[in-house]
């Protein structure tokens, strides 16, 4: 970031008087700009006992594997984002149900929140930001091409909770390495 | 927004090709600026019954009562990010226990994520965006002082599950009218 959103003036780094956190603030006018964690919503697509996934056609991790999930827009709800994601990239309508994998991905500077969802009509294809969209029954699942740990991560807690018979909310955080 | 924060050029509202929602796009450089929803994160600070809240020094909601709660930070988890707000807010050190309360604050382009939690050594004071912070038994929440609606949902069911002897997962959205 170089320029004031606002006057356009140059900005510096630095700690504002009362925060904690190095911000951009504008030379001239003194705007603080702050830059947060985004929120990634996604859900797990059952049919049956079928998962759908989407072959990524965007980088990061093109060629990889992932559930329907992408950045949460204003105006929408956690739930509706990870429906609308799941249109997008995989021209599939869902139900929402509950929240189940919530991620921190500190490098990453995201949080992902997994939604479980089932298939509504049985009809899918690939989003333009997929290059493929199937089904998979649990052992087909392409473990080593999945995109992302936190996808890896919802997958198997989805998985590990649909074999018990419950329904948990599983959290954990992940930090560099693979990318996530 | 007015000016693109890379090239400090004008910007302008409109919707990015292959995009669905309207952005402001850099009329110079073409970069695309998103704004997306910003992550709130709290907690219940308990002390056996009692229930550690603050009375706001900042507006919005000057002069009401809160749990300790604020906006999360890059390089931090969200339970981390509650105990930090903890910490500036009521000088309090807490142990995070689980994530309970999930809103969508949908005119606020928030999502509020609220932790059960421990207050660790009993020791408190109002931190620079408190008037004053205290414990309250159950039956002394100023419920009609409380600042956010968020805040107040969170209180409910924190006692509505400890009075079960449950710990649930409690999602919701608002949307316009009272603060939230």
């Amino acid at each position: 970031m170089n320029f004031c959103t606002e006057c356009g003036h140059r900005v510096e780094l630095r700690v504002p008087q009362g925060d904690s956190f190095p911000r951009h603030v504008c030379t001239a006018c003194g705007k603080v700009h702050y830059v947060n964690p985004l929120i990634v919503v996604g859900c797990v697509p059952e049919e049956g006992r079928r998962i759908l996934l989407c072959r990524r056609a965007i980088e990061p991790r093109y060629g990889y594997w992932t559930i329907p999930a992408g950045f949460m827009e204003n105006g929408e709800t956690m739930a509706g984002g990870a429906a609308r994601e799941t249109m997008e990239e995989a021209v599939a309508r869902v139900e929402i149900h509950d929240l189940f994998a919530v991620v921190d991905v500190l490098h990453a500077r995201q949080v992902h929140m997994m939604y479980r969802a089932t298939l509504l009509d049985g009809g899918f294809s690939a989003g333009d930001e997929s290059l493929e969209v199937r089904l998979f029954e649990p052992e087909e699942i392409p473990w080593d091409d999945i995109a992302f740990r936190s996808v890896r991560f919802a997958l198997e807690k989805f998985l590990e909770d649909r074999a018990a018979g419950v329904r948990r909310l599983h959290t954990i955080a992940f930090d560099r390495g693979h990318p996530a």
